[in-house]
């Protein structure tokens, strides 16, 4: 298997509130909510750097298309890690993204592992890190 | 906030099995366990194409580490696509997940927005929906 992934879907409550805060609150581009002609198709799409995409699915049709049950939210699935540049960058996304309206569950600090981080939850919990680590800089992946 | 991240850490019950379940089962590469030097510290790495990483992290510590209240593990939180160029290699990676043990919800079929995929979940029932999207094929993120 190759070793990649192109796409992480985020399962949501209320597309159009998520699709807001990630637009609107944290100033990532998106079409917004394409695929509702199809039932159970909605989604709110976001091209990121290096062909990625992020993209908002509704928790039941998550659900409906992979052919699971429909579990109720929990915040320690997973978490996404948004690596920056510096220190101040961690301070300046983690305030910008409780402008947005996110939980910030951890301020900034220092960690034991060498670098600096805080965490926020979007509006469904879901978990991002605002990281600088020295030995594992944005700019590797700059495209 | 720039359009990207990094990282996704995936929060696993039992460390060992899931880095297993990864490097052998799927042929990710990985140095094994790192970071046991610390208490809460000690997590699995897989670097990926794109300046990308995939980190298997136990969900006590992502609790912890995230200063959230730990949760029940719940499947429809988010999934990951990993995009591949053909329909055959749909058929091939799910095949390969499923003798690496991990469960198929979804056998490869044709989608109604045009591609073909299947699902299968992780040992903790992390879900993967690998896919064959002829709109965006995974040669555009060759670095």
């Amino acid at each position: 298997m190759r070793p990649r992934f192109g796409i992480i879907a985020l399962a949501v409550d209320d597309l159009q509130a998520s699709l807001e805060f990630y637009r609107d609150g944290l100033g990532l581009k998106s079409e917004g909510i394409i695929g509702d002609q199809w039932e159970h198709g909605a989604i709110a799409l976001f091209k990121l750097e290096g062909g990625m995409a992020l993209c908002l699915f509704p928790r039941s049709d998550l659900a409906l298309d992979a052919k699971v049950a429909q579990g109720s939210p929990s915040a320690t699935e997973f978490s996404i890690g948004h690596n920056v540049d510096s220190e101040a960058e961690v301070d300046r996304i983690i305030d910008l993204a409780k402008k947005a309206g996110a939980r910030i569950t951890v301020q900034p600090e220092k960690k034991f592992w060498g670098g600096y981080s805080g965490y926020f939850q979007d509006p469904d919990g879901h978990l991002w890190e605002v990281l600088f680590n020295p030995n594992f800089l944005p700019d590797d992946i700059v495209t």
